[in-house]
């Protein structure tokens, strides 16, 4: 099919949530083939991982799902032997659920990834606004990253670097599922709950800051049973 | 063991090469205890990792050895249908040998790893001088990655940020093994030739370079049977 190997190619960090399937849309609307790249790091929330799957096959994109074993620990998120926090909206500190340089392993083999399909950019849909206050969901860390993987890749010594887009990340919560709606991306088929049981658990940030989101766009969340 | 809990910690990327052992063992007399961190990533010369072990077990070292898959190759270095390149001492192009983000994915985990346990700095045994060319092994680009890390992790944000320690980043091979040889690196249990095999093959980029080193520096290579 060469008309495909014409077009311009992405990776998207894709976890099968809200925000990364938003930017799924959103790299497709910009006409990018679409290589999705997700993780399997141990997450309670394994069960984001199904919507990822579900999303690749809606959109018939690439893709890969990529196994993390991480000996250390050190996060509620992927250590089920410390509790999770509860849910806050908008945290001061950075919250047990933090797991360490978790974008920057997955923005690593994301760089991978595009420097050897040769693919332009790598779409993540981290936000810096309504979020758990994460350092590695910032703008300013993306920059020094970005500047990383130009000066250590084979593609960005030679001028061609891979950027870096970050579509939602000086966005509200409200404000991104109001474009997500315009774009049409499935709500049905994206998972935020830190606890990935049968449904939301409707107490974590994540869950919190999603039904607020929800709320505020005046749009209902097919997930909520509330 | 409380005497050991006070000591600081130093996370090192051991490859189980000449580099990396020497890395260790610098680190190891500059008092700090070792984490050191090992990939089987598909490379060619897995052996390399025998040698890695060893030396951690010598050293009473803390160890993880973390399987990474790569799915889409594009390095001949863990692609067995792409052929090795032809050795050289002193490439002008990056060869066929360069594995795509490599040491970024590689920082990536040492970083998760030293911000878990609280290390104050990560080793890598990379040299920009005797060297394939890699665009990760060059001291830029492991200040661009630095300043990622430093903005991206929770214990970056606070002000006590992971540094990188590269102390052979400048040094020709030849010095390299000298240092080696001073501080008791057991060059027999390090581990170069990118084939693998039985014996090192003396071709390849990386037996070459090494071979160059230790006839420069006046040393025997336990290894070398020719």
């Amino acid at each position: 099919m060469p008309h495909i190997m014409n077009k311009k190619k992405a990776v998207v960090l894709l976890s099968g949530g809200l925000d990364s399937a938003t930017v799924l849309y959103h790299a497709k609307a910009q006409g990018y083939k679409i290589y999705a790249l997700s993780f399997d790091y141990g997450q309670r929330h394994k069960r984001e991982l199904r919507f990822a799957e579900k999303l690749v096959r809606i959109n018939k994109a690439e893709s890969h799902i990529l196994k993390i074993v991480f000996p250390w620990k050190g996060s509620s998120l992927i250590d089920r032997n410390i509790k999770l926090p509860d849910g806050q909206v908008a945290r001061k500190e950075i919250p047990g659920t933090y797991v360490p340089a978790r974008n920057i392993i997955f923005l690593s083999f994301a760089a991978s990834y595009a420097e050897t399909i040769r693919a332009s950019k790598i779409f993540i849909g981290v936000n810096q606004i309504d979020y758990s206050n994460y350092p590695d969901c910032r703008k300013n860390f993306l920059n020094a990253f970005a500047n990383a993987i130009k000066k250590g890749t084979k593609i960005g010594v030679s001028g061609k670097a891979v950027s870096i887009e970050a579509p939602l990340v000086g966005m509200k919560k409200k404000d991104i599922i109001i474009k997500a709606f315009k774009i049409g991306v499935p709500f049905e088929y994206t998972w935020s709950c830190y606890k990935g049981g049968n449904r939301p658990c409707g107490k974590c940030d994540s869950c919190l800051i999603r039904e607020k989101g929800f709320k505020e766009a005046g749009i209902k969340d097919p997930l909520n049973v509330k």
